[in-house]
């Protein structure tokens, strides 16, 4: 048994996805995005968002659509608002502050690694708005769900941007894994994003089934302006856009990425029902796919010794579910777990 | 008949290439090139080049690999020595002044798109070394085949990268189609790059086959190291990078990227006899797989009416043969521009 | 005999200047700006410029002044369009390049240094607008005088203005010899400037009489709310700023910018008058305070000999006069070069 | 009344360095630092840091010389670590970032704004060594004395670097007050820097008598090397460099910074033993040239009714005391603060 819960990137690609790849491979296209299907996707996009003017820009990596979008959003002595855990901050080797031109990021506190509304009052309360030698929150960044598999509800979401609009910040969502967060909240969309005052979404594909594709979705014109530059110099516009466009609208068409999403977040369900059953200790509210746990050192090495794959971090162990993990392989990983814990 | 003669990018995937792809889609794999195709890769690249210690960098698009590439290897005060026509200077947004830093650019002159030798050693002769108001050459960067289509000999790279070490340069290559520049001139790898003293290499294989793979080819450390972390904080390292790196490595593998190539200048010797015939004058020394023709322009037309999709600016078409250009597509075109030719 | 001819940058300081300085040397006052000197000087930049929201940055180094302003005026994908022998491109350093996030300077020709507006119009039809592969001219930066002593006239600098605003260039003038154009001219500071389509001047001051003082002067609003956090980030921003203000206003009342110009421009008179007695070819139109001439070597070095400070490239010596350059100085030179000139 | 107690940066200029700056001002001198004086003051720094190599950069505000420094000595993928409360991160408005190609900063804990050695441990021991996700500590910046008015120690010093040193961490040291911190430790400027393992110094000059000159020291030839090129394409390098390093020539000269510094060191002593003895509590520990205390509203009201300019923070009060602070000065806010505490 081979159980891969390190990490939903690890997980291999949809076949419908590698099927819309292999489909667009038949004739020639024009090169950097002037293809149909670029044009398909950005239909698709307006309708899932039901937003008219939406626009898209397909990028290859999370980083490479965070820190786009954020680089569209804040001018270069700008500082973007971000919890203290954001992956933009600590995962992202400063491709911000390279893209934006400088820009820094600010870390404000909230439990989960979800930003605490007072905690981001409090911040921008302590601003010397104006003064130059301090940097200007410009813009507000959430990540939902968080690397802790938190997901903000669209109240939660409103209360935040709803701060940051009384000093005009603008909002970005991190949403690598946004399906799951569509599937874990029940929300739409649009509710969950520019509904709730977001104005540009990274949205993530990469790790719910796509090969290489992740898109920036802008609701208003200005970042997207820029970002028609913006993406071009700092090398992500492919030449063959239409092979990174295709995967998009695959994920987007019948379903595809919440059908993904919603077995990631069903096998954590079933995992984390699992775990409670067999008296571990969770140390997250796994509200999407990805679970913290205490497991004792020598139940992890027999974990490990069956084949499960994870990460473990001293005491506690992280399990990720994929769009393609099986109830079987949930089983499996609680079976192996329940035979440890009985001691006889 | 429909025959593209636009743009090698507009051409499709080879099937080897999006095979590879889905061979690589079983399984899980770790993510950011902890992979062990990736791996294969770098080994298929030291075999190919014969370079033992070579470093590569597989990213998505060739203005990513120019400008990272370039950025490793000038400080941000350097200037980037190139032809007056370089397509890094003229038509990548500025993506390297971006990532070096504001890093600028020098255009040199020579013909057909080739530096001259004795514009290089004029322009360094005219540097005020030291002076920190002139910015200061740091690199050659030489493009083969240039985008008129020509190519540099051997010995032509040689004289060059030995004026630019006379002054402490480093070499860089832009080879979006390097592979056309290998079966042009006949010469290995190795002889065109590092022994001819290129310390970087932007290999393309996108325009010759692949979906989205370019790599970064580093012969010396000091870059590699840095394109470590360049590479990520621009967001150029793909968490699912085993894609990429099955691409390339089949592109590298049973000599599918010199076949492709061959084929691409094959066709392109083809047209441009056959336009010789037909009187038409061509404006370039078509040494890969690009010619510039003059055709009147109710030539044109008709060839445009005929299902061929090409370039023109003024009275000049572009046409360029790819991978999968066929010799009836050749001879299609041929004989429709013959028809016209003929008043009869 | 000493005689200064080497830069205006090597003179010493104007007495009135150095006084200005001394005077507002007691009590103390508000660091960063926030003095009544600086406030002074803002209300004084907008009776001289007839402006009555003209706005004013000081800053100390003309590299400084050129590079924040750009970088206030053009996206970081921009190109700045100039003359191909401006200061800003040939001997700053690429500071435009650093401070503007990326963006590129695009050189055009003229004669004497001064940009022909049909080589302007040219460059702008020829510019793909739009493509993001190509850098989009977003400002116009002229110098005048030039570094070849030539000044533009009011309908010059009208005409090529108007060109750029017909594709929504901003304008910039690199004015770091702005008095002696000024009077070279006998026009208006106003409509030298802002009244002829100038978005934004650097207003040298330091190579007339101050110690290390240059203004940015702001005609626009949206230029000078970026430049109140550039200034700053970029280390432009003195704590003891009213020692740069007071400089500036010194140098802006009583005519005092005008009357040092005034002696430069009048010297060159002579020396240039002089030199033609003497048979001396000119090499350039000297509108203000710098000449080119044609002297043999051997004349050059005697010249040198009897204390002549000058620059020498090849046969040609570049002389130029300064606030401080006395009629008695320019006898002398004229009487040293007559003698030589003279066999007997 | 009027006693000026808002800040440093608030004072006049010393006689000594204003009469230096008028001596200079006679004849010409070459531009851009190739001058007489400049070299005159490498030479005595060279002697007052014992260093027989150090090489010095006169520029123009504390900001060019913490974010040039800093940016010579860490690539842009680098993180600078510092205390949390530095200036360089709260108080540049993002200068490091802009001018060292978009690093980031990171803050540690400590007392009293002094870094503590085993949260720079942990910090360090915390870090993903060679993972291009995470920022890469490269350099540890220290402030001395912090803006708290706390000075280092030699010993905490060292202790410090000593811990960079092991993750090969260049070391800079924040010395805008760094004469305050001579003369509060009793230790020599060599012992204070390179010997406790510095690599640059920021020595500031401006809060303590000069016009507008700071300077930046390195005792290493790397980032001098750099700094050549950094500081010109920042704009900081001035055509009149002259009276720069007059300024920072008479500074260092029959130990005027001491003898300023010492006087503003002990006028606090005696502000602090005054406050002391009035029963006023003080919240940080004035090693240097700052205190902050606690003063009801009403008390600091009529404070600044008496003419006592100093800032307040709620129920808190930062007094400076600067090198023209006088002891009757002194003599006079403890009187009116003695007078409002006693009821009678």
């Amino acid at each position: 048994m081979t159980v891969e819960l390190r990490s939903d990137n690890a997980a291999s690609v949809s076949p419908a996805i590698l099927e819309a790849m292999a489909t667009v491979n038949s004739g020639s296209a024009l090169a950097y995005g002037g293809d149909e299907v670029t044009a398909a996707l950005e239909n698709r996009v307006r309708e899932v968002f039901e937003h008219p003017t939406a626009r898209v820009f397909p990028v290859l990596s999370g980083t490479a659509a965070n820190a786009l979008s954020l680089s569209a959003l804040t001018p270069p002595w700008g500082s973007v608002v971000c919890h203290e855990t954001a992956h933009i901050m600590t995962s992202e080797g400063g491709a911000t502050s390279l893209l934006a031109g400088g820009a820094v990021m600010t870390g404000v506190a909230g439990e989960g690694y979800k930003m605490a509304p007072e905690a981001l009052q409090a911040h921008l309360d302590g601003v010397r708005w104006g003064d130059p030698h301090h940097s200007q929150p410009t813009v507000l960044s959430l990540t939902s769900p968080s690397d802790y598999g938190t997901v903000y509800s669209v109240p939660e979401i409103s209360e935040l941007t709803g701060i940051a609009k009384t000093r005009d910040l603008r909002v970005h969502l991190d949403g690598a894994r946004f399906a799951n967060a569509v599937v874990a909240t029940g929300a739409t969309p649009a509710d969950l994003t520019w509904r709730a005052g977001v104005d540009v979404l990274s949205l993530g594909a990469t790790k719910n089934g796509a090969l290489s594709a992740e898109a920036i979705v802008c609701f208003s014109e200005a970042p997207a302006d820029e970002l028609v530059y913006r993406t071009k110099r700092s090398g992500h516009v492919t030449s063959k856009m239409r092979y990174q466009s295709a995967q998009l609208l695959a994920y987007l068409t019948d379903d595809l990425w919440l059908r993904n999403a919603r077995n990631a977040n069903e096998r954590m369900r079933e995992l984390c029902a699992g775990l409670g059953s067999l008296g571990i200790p969770l140390l997250n509210s796994p509200d999407a796919n990805l679970v913290f746990a205490e497991i004792p050192d020598a139940v992890a090495d027999r974990l490990e010794t069956s084949g499960v794959l994870f990460y473990r971090l001293g005491g506690q162990v992280r399990f990720v579910t994929s769009w393609e993990t099986t109830p079987e392989e949930i089983d499996g990983v609680l079976g192996c777990l329940g035979r440890q814990a009985d001691p006889r």
